[in-house]
Parts: C-alpha cells; sequence; structure tokens
C-alpha cells in the first residue's frame, strides 16, 4: 500500500516529527494534560475548549510550535473529569487527528479528553464494574420528514430478564448541532444511569434519546428556522418517534411514568413538549435550556396554574451562572413565577458544557418518577 | 459566546474565505465531487482515498489552492456508491471538517461521500422504506481484559414482535485500525441486511459485531502482537462475548445456525475461530481476509480433511485482484486446495475497501442458513 507523503527531514533543518508519531492528548498521573498536533507550516494553532479553567483562557488557548513542527500545549493539573476539546489551525477547526476518542456531530468530528479519578472518588459518569444496560439505535420512517430518522434507546441492566415488567421512560433530548448518539458518546447516560441504578439511587428506566434536528443544521434566519424546526420535530416526535419507543419497548404508558428532558436546544423542546401536553407528561426537566419562544407557553399556562401545578410531578430547571443564555433563562424562569407555576431553580457553577449537563442529568434522574 | 479566530480580510490580499463557509464534499447530480479544505498557509494539501478511480490515483492526489485560501480537487463523475476519504495537509491526515458524515474509529476520524444511485437501480447498502432492524450496544466485562468491553448487535425487523422464535447468528468481525461500530457505520450491515431480508433473499438473523481489538492497536512487532492479540480476543470471543450474545438474544444455539465472517483482521479470526471450533460453526466468511499465521490452521485440518468438509456447510472467500493481501491469500487458498479442504473462492475487482466489503457481505448473506 503506498505511503502517505511526508516531510522529509533536511540536513539543515530540525528533523520534522513523523504526523502518526505525535501523541495527543498525554494524560499525567496528576491530571496534567498535553495537547499536541503536527503542523509544521502553520501560522497560529490554538486549543479550543468550553471547558478550559478560566484562568487560562474562556475558550482558546495559543499553542506553541516546536522545532519538531509540533505545536503543543500544557494544561493542568485538571480536576478529574471529561474534557470537549478541539484546535484551530490558522482558521481551521478541527478534532485531534491523533485522538482515539473521536465521533462524528452535525458539527464535525470532536473528541474528549479525560482526566480518571482516584479509586476513592469515582466520578458518576466513569465506567464501573456493575450491571450494565443497553443502547439501541433505531432507524424509522418519520411521518414529518422524508428523510430516514434515527433514534438511540437506553434499557436499564435486567431488562430482558423481566418480560412482564414495564418500566418508566425518559425522553431525553439533545442541544443544537448535536444528534441522537451525543447523549451517549458525549453524555454517557448510559454510563450514569448504569451507575446510578446500581446504586440504588435511581428507578430502572427506558430511556428515549431522539433526534431533535429532522431538518438539519439552521438556514437562513433563525426567526424563521426555529418554528418550522419546532414544529416538525413536534410531528416526529409525537406521530413518529412515541409511537415507535411505546411499541416496541416495555413502558407503563402512564402521564406519572412519563418524563422528559433536555439540554439547550432539547430544553425549549422540553417545553414545548412537555409542558403543552401534561395529558403525557408528569416530569419535566430543563438543562440550560434556551428558552426560544417560551412566553407562548407560559401564556398558556397562567390561565389555571393551579391545574399546571397539579398535574406536574417536577419541573426542574438547572443553568450555569457563567451560561450565554442566562439572562434569557432568568426572564424565563421570571416569568414562571409571575404566572404562579411551581418549579425548581437550580443556577450552579458552570458554563454551556457537556461536563455540566452529565452533572445536571446525574442530579435530575434520581429525582424522577420517585 | 466568544467567536473562533478567523483571518482577517487584508486590502491588499484577496479575501479568505471563512472556515464555516466552505462546502465539502458537493455532490452533483451526476456524480461529479467536489472536494474542499480552507488551509490557507499549507504548502500541500492531498485526497487521500483507498477509493479513487485508478486512472485518477491509486491512492492520493493533489489538490490545488485558489486565492481564497480554499483547497480543492474535482473528481468523477463517479458511479453511485459510498466513498471513504480523508485529506493530507502538510503531512497530517485528517478528515473533511467540513463533512456532516464524520465518525471515529482506532485510526481517527474518518468520513465518506456518498453517490446517490438512480431509483430504478438503488444500491443494496443504500436505505430503502422496508421494515428496518435495530443495532444495539452492549458494555461488558471480559475474562479477557481489565478494560471495559463493547459490542454491537443487529436484530431484524420483527425480532421483538415473536417472542418465540429464535434466530440463525452470524459473528462479522471488523479488519485492524476499526471497531464494533465499523461495520454498521461505514459498512452498513444493517442496511444491507434490511433489504435483502425485506427482497427475500436472506434468512432473517442475529448479527452479532465484537471489538476484535481487545489491546488496542499494535506496538512493537507484529509478530509479537498479532499472537498475543489473537488469543487475547480468543478468550474473549468465547467467554465473554459469545455467552453474552447467546444469553440476551434468541439464537438457536446450534452449528448448522451459527456463522462466522470478517474482513482482513477479521478474516484471520474467522480462519482462526471458525475453522478450529467446527463443534460451533457450520459457515466461515472470510473477506479480503489476511491469512497471518493461518499455515498453523490448515495443517490441523488436513488431518482430516473429509471429516471438515462434511462439518462446513460453507467456507467462503472473496478478495480483490488489487488487494495489498491477493498473493499471502493464493498461498492460503493453495494450502487449502493441497489440504483438500473444499472452500469456495471468489477473486472480483477491487482492493482492499469498505466498498468491496459492502458488496462482499451483500452476496455471503444470502448464501447463510440456506
Amino acid at each position: 500500500m503506498p505511503q502517505p507523503n511526508r516531510p522529509q527531514p533536511d540536513g539543515d533543518q530540525p528533523t520534522l516529527a513523523e504526523p502518526g508519531r505525535v501523541v495527543s492528548p498525554e494524560v499525567e498521573a496528576d491530571g496534567t494534560v498535553h495537547f499536541r498536533l503536527f503542523a509544521p507550516n502553520a501560522q497560529s494553532v490554538l486549543l479550543r475548549s468550553p471547558e478550559l479553567p478560566k484562568e487560562l483562557s474562556a475558550y482558546e488557548a495559543p499553542m506553541a510550535r516546536g522545532d519538531d513542527g509540533v505545536w503543543s500545549l500544557t494544561v493542568g493539573p485538571l480536576p478529574p473529569g471529561i474534557y470537549d476539546y478541539g484546535f484551530v489551525l490558522d482558521g481551521l477547526p478541527l478534532a485531534d487527528p491523533a485522538s482515539a476518542s473521536l465521533f462524528g456531530t452535525r458539527r464535525g468530528a470532536r473528541g474528549t479528553v479525560e482526566v480518571p479519578a482516584p479509586p476513592d472518588a469515582p466520578r458518576l459518569d466513569a465506567w464501573r464494574d456493575v450491571p450494565h444496560g443497553s443502547v439501541a439505535m433505531h432507524w424509522y420512517r418519520s411521518p414529518a420528514v422524508d428523510s430516514p430518522r434515527r433514534a438511540h434507546v437506553y434499557t436499564p441492566p435486567g431488562y430482558g430478564d423481566e418480560p412482564e415488567r414495564a418500566y418508566p421512560v425518559l425522553y431525553l433530548l439533545h442541544g443544537m448541532g448535536d444528534d441522537d448518539a451525543c447523549w451517549t458518546q458525549l453524555g454517557r447516560a448510559n454510563v450514569i444511569l448504569d451507575n446510578l441504578i446500581a446504586l440504588g439511587r435511581a428507578e430502572p428506566m427506558v430511556v428515549v434519546m431522539p433526534d431533535g434536528m429532522p431538518l438539519g443544521m439552521p438556514e437562513g434566519e433563525m426567526s424563521e428556522w426555529w418554528p418550522r424546526a419546532l414544529e416538525t420535530f413536534r410531528t416526529d416526535f409525537f406521530l413518529g418517534l412515541m409511537p415507535l419507543a411505546e411499541s416496541r419497548y416495555r413502558v407503563d404508558g402512564s402521564r406519572e411514568r412519563r418524563a422528559i428532558a433536555g439540554l439547550s436546544m432539547g430544553g425549549a423542546h422540553s417545553i414545548e413538549f412537555g409542558l403543552t401536553r401534561l395529558d403525557l407528561f408528569a416530569w419535566v426537566g430543563c438543562m440550560s435550556a434556551a428558552a426560544w419562544r417560551a412566553e407562548r407557553v407560559v401564556e398558556r399556562l397562567a390561565q389555571d396554574p393551579a391545574a399546571t401545578n397539579e398535574a406536574l410531578s417536577l419541573f426542574w430547571l438547572a443553568i450555569g451562572v457563567d451560561d450565554f443564555l442566562l439572562n434569557t433563562h432568568r426572564d424565563f424562569t421570571a416569568a414562571l413565577t409571575q404566572a404562579g407555576i411551581d418549579h425548581e431553580l437550580h443556577e450552579t457553577e458552570g458554563a454551556h458544557t457537556w461536563s455540566i449537563w452529565r452533572q445536571y442529568l446525574g442530579e435530575l434522574v434520581p429525582r424522577l418518577f420517585r
């Protein structure tokens, strides 16, 4: 097989690294992380991560070029956790080509680096030797769009062993640019559920993770796109996805045993689908919700707040104080309060990142169906 | 949210493209494909694909830089199909950052471009509006290694509707650098099975797709690594994966209804696991098999070729005449012939590519369990 072209060492030049030999990211035992990219001709390389420590950079940090053509940056020691990151090479955003934990989303390839936790303080989003559920991918035809649709569904450990048992169901929605795989790949929902169930802190439940972008990425003006995308997904959700999921899986089918929750755009979906269909959902969760056009929903609920409060077993919201959506979110929760709609609001540390959504999932799930 | 740094237009310079605005790949109706990469400072950018037409390049083709910093290459018209490709930027291999169909493997991010087939000549590996099976991911602890293990399992349409029915099972193995997701993501095994079953050309079956690299990517000498990796996977396969799969899924459990097949390294696994355990497998398939150390297996079978031939319902092999493994493969099949082991050999057009493995899967599956 022909070999890739490689820059050849030149007697008068420092020897260039072989691209295949670059190790990145490298995590030391104390949590120090080395990021590296082979890019001998680049004029600038940045490390981009929404999760870098603030003292380093809120978002991007320049890397330095070595004589061997490898750009590098050392960060940390970082606290144990999973960090979403990429590089920007002369303006071109790209995933770390040397990483072994890459996956695709609607925003291109992405990768993470994991700083392990000490054994005596294990993280809820790290794999443990407990019974494991499984995650199935389903393809279906939707009444909403012509293109094939896919959903991920988590079933808890033991699901196959108790053929008569019905489970509660959580519909768990992703944000803009992601897809139905992200709550598993980036959000580790299956790992968090397995661990919570093993600890006795959560009801065994089915978790349905749809693809919330049946129209794909936004085109044109958001004010035109969002209502169209929302109504397309509403049709898909209620007439395509829910009938599929609830016929294929043993779920109770009662509103008291059905929840909906989502992050960012998925928070908007949870408001729109959950709060307007209290005949179907008794539990609604919003993580860093993008409360777009949510005033329409609040106005509707305000007509009979007592009935809404009676129907909602839990309306749970959380957002980080560094989230760029904080002000919109505060407007939304203020409107809820003014309308007399009961809700539980958590303003926490953190920004608009998968680290906080994994944390929120671990906090929300133990509250459901109990 | 802070915006990525972008090269700023300069009055004396051509305006640079905005990286987010680059469309790649762009597929025209006649199958012409435009590949593009924003890389203003690069000295060379190559399109790399094992599937480019030979007249263009066996493996790599140079792209040309435009004044706007975008490198581009137009290829085709290409025949309908799915093409695996990436770029090489000054020696750095990377997936197309603008592609919406990226995914990670052990060799980093990869992407494909699809040239649609005309409606009157649909491809077997393209989505059709037929009943769909599903694909589940299972995580398990293996007796072979300490790290968590994962497998993908396809169940055919209707699997959940016939709770008493047992199905035949195919173990389907991937090649070096890939993982248990690749037969679905790159190989479209679920799509091919759905279509064959809908056409009445295949038995509905369960397909178990393990991760064949429990030790990860090779380190050190292959002659040392391969036997160690093989025996580790053998332990995982027979003592971890098979018990998991056959307890979780309704499979017959008889050798006549159990098959094993794989591509490249997975062909070697199929030879090693299938031909040495004819008490478990009656059907063995090899696609572009890497027949490493396979002479040991042939020697063993040669002791009683009649018993082997009696036990094997089908021993099916296929390889492309442009495959870099062709000579090794010919040595192997010559040894089979000399030992009196019945087999069916297909030397076809093509090389060591996912296009040919999708084709082979579509040819092999209709032969199984019939």
